[in-house]
């Protein structure tokens, strides 16, 4: 999932990412909030009409935001106090309010409340903060519950009413489910048993026959080796039930995400592809290139010769590293084009393959599950 | 025409231009002669294969970055001796040397060396500029038709040689010319007769049989008011061969644009719309808007509501400010977007009046010529 922190992706035109055949885009909660505001989001139809995106989103709880950037935070059982990293004004988002204001926003899913535990942390550290996200889970979903109906767009799509028709979005080939998804996080650091403990509890949630609607894999990738980042995935995996997604939070590079994704993982998102292509960091079939390279300044070929996106069709190595030289706004463009074209075509390509061997992914996965609860 | 300064419209990606009608875009020999350099350019095959543009190309002679960018300038009878904005590296164009540079870069038409005078002149001064700018020309000319061959694409496109066939361009449906063009500037400050005097003698270095094949007016919009823009351009056009472009430089506003067209110029250019566009000014069918004013926070109308551009059938006012307000790349290309599809808009409009009226603009442009002349 391509990331577009403020309704945007950074420096792509939402066209484009259609025809990159991006399924589903990232809001951040947090920037969201701050500016332009949920309220104001809310009253013009909520984020899919204001960013004019007919496709699916996901929200972010806004944790890990206010864990990142803002200032003086303070954290209590009841939720977190902070300053906003824009103007320095004080804000405070617990688990219904951080579910408040993703139903406002109105993506497809939105996002548990969870603290996102720092790397390294202390078992003790990690056990209170894990606490913290199982009661603040337990919250999300009861208000969750009690507010989906809330959404800007409830019933706005019915069967009866056609695209173009009054009160039919202005997208009028909106296709979603008539309701959000919640999913819920599992945190619990770098220990093995907490993350267990952690899934599980909130597998458990779902005992009451509405749980979550999909489980996510957080505070990972955020300093750990990648070692265990992949053992953590191993662990937890298995204890998701398959016929929900299993998203894991903020990763990666090319080859983790082949990695996960093979071991089951089905959604994932990343600001890597994006930003890294804003520094010059191209991803390809023959590796990593920094386009700055002298040695491009008069190279002709495509950026990566493999690839077909609407960039290497066109553009030359050299043109664009005279646009990253020149500080030129389509260096950015771009190079972002470029490798988001990359990491779809790697999961494009990895779905068709799991396909042709035969097993659908979820399949796949339980299978996996299953090797590895034996093995 | 739409300025490319660097080889890229700022923000907007080519196809995107193509996509809007732009037929031919700008290119600054300055800027491009000290990044990537015109020899690298000359060693790719020329700007258009460098910046994958298979349109029309116009490079200015660098006279006016010269005088409006470069440090510790020191002009003579030669030319001129400057220090790069970039670098303070020293380095002259002189008439011969800016053709040179034109040719590496291969436009399809390159414009003769000139002093841009600056507003306000004295008399004296501006004589003697013109002096300068006169001499030059003819110096522009005599190394251009003896140095024309010399674009790297010479010989390239010969008849049967078909797109895609070896040593034919990337570019299979570029069509064009087989040599460069190079237009006179009429220069002459804000005194009409200099500027009567400018425009002869450009013309009469056409007897030889092989002049110049169009002519530019130059040196207006550099602060004049706009009276004396327009009293200087009905001066001179009545004197400029109606059967060759007519091109004014540097201007100007939607109105500007479309009354200089209807008065028979056919060539414009100007940074205008993509400049305005980044710092939030759109130009649309009710006027100025500026984008980044309160009112527009929750504004769910297109940015122009007479507007067909991609960027008003797709988002809102309010998205358009949003992303102005958190500073994101997409801001600066969607609004220039919009601001030349707008321009590229009135011209369309006007060459269809124009036609509609049972006249070409050049038999038009001659009529009108005809009643100045008699009138």
């Amino acid at each position: 999932m391509p990331v577009g922190t403020l309704g945007t992706v950074k420096a792509v035109p939402q066209n484009v990412l259609e025809e990159l055949g991006a399924e589903i885009i990232l809001g951040n909660t947090y920037h969201l909030y701050l500016r332009p505001g949920h309220e104001a989001i809310r009253r013009m139809g909520g984020l899919h009409r204001f960013i004019s995106w007919p496709r699916a989103l996901l929200t972010d709880s806004g944790g890990f935001q206010v864990f990142s950037l803002s200032q003086l935070r303070k954290v209590t059982d009841e939720g977190v106090r902070f300053r906003s990293h824009l103007d320095g004004s004080s804000h405070s988002f617990t688990p219904e309010h951080s579910v408040d204001v993703q139903i406002a926003l109105g993506a497809d899913i939105c996002m548990a409340f969870d603290e996102c535990t720092e790397y390294p942390a202390s078992r003790s550290r990690t056990e209170e903060s894990l606490r913290l996200t199982m009661a603040w889970a337990r919250r999300s979903l009861d208000h969750f519950r009690a507010h989906c109906h809330e959404v800007p767009w409830f019933n706005e799509f019915t069967e009866d009413r056609e695209p173009g028709a009054p009160g039919a979005s202005l997208l009028g080939t909106w296709d979603r489910p008539r309701r959000q998804s919640l999913f819920g996080i599992v945190q619990g650091g770098t220990y093995r048993d907490l993350r267990r403990e952690s899934a599980e509890r909130l597998v458990e949630m779902d005992q009451t026959g509405s749980g979550f609607d999909g489980y996510a894999i957080g505070g990972l990738s955020v300093g750990e080796p990648r070692e265990l980042t992949l053992e953590m995935i191993a662990e937890v995996l298995p204890l998701l039930p398959a016929d929900k997604p299993r998203y894991v939070m903020g990763v990666g590079y090319p080859d983790e995400i082949e990695l996960y994704a093979r071991m089951g993982v089905e959604m994932m998102d990343c600001v890597l592809p994006t930003r890294a292509a804003r520094h010059g960091l191209l991803f390809t079939s023959e590796g990593r290139l920094n386009i700055k390279g002298k040695k491009y300044a008069e190279d002709q070929g495509p950026p990566d010769p493999a690839c077909q996106c609407p960039v290497c069709r066109r553009y030359s190595r050299a043109y664009l590293r005279h646009l990253m030289h020149s500080g030129e706004a389509l260096s950015g463009t771009l190079n972002s084009i470029h490798n988001l074209a990359y990491y779809l075509g790697i999961m494009h390509r990895v779905r068709t393959q799991l396909q042709a061997d035969g097993a659908t992914e979820s399949a796949r996965a339980a299978e996996a599950v299953e090797t590895r609860l034996t093995g």
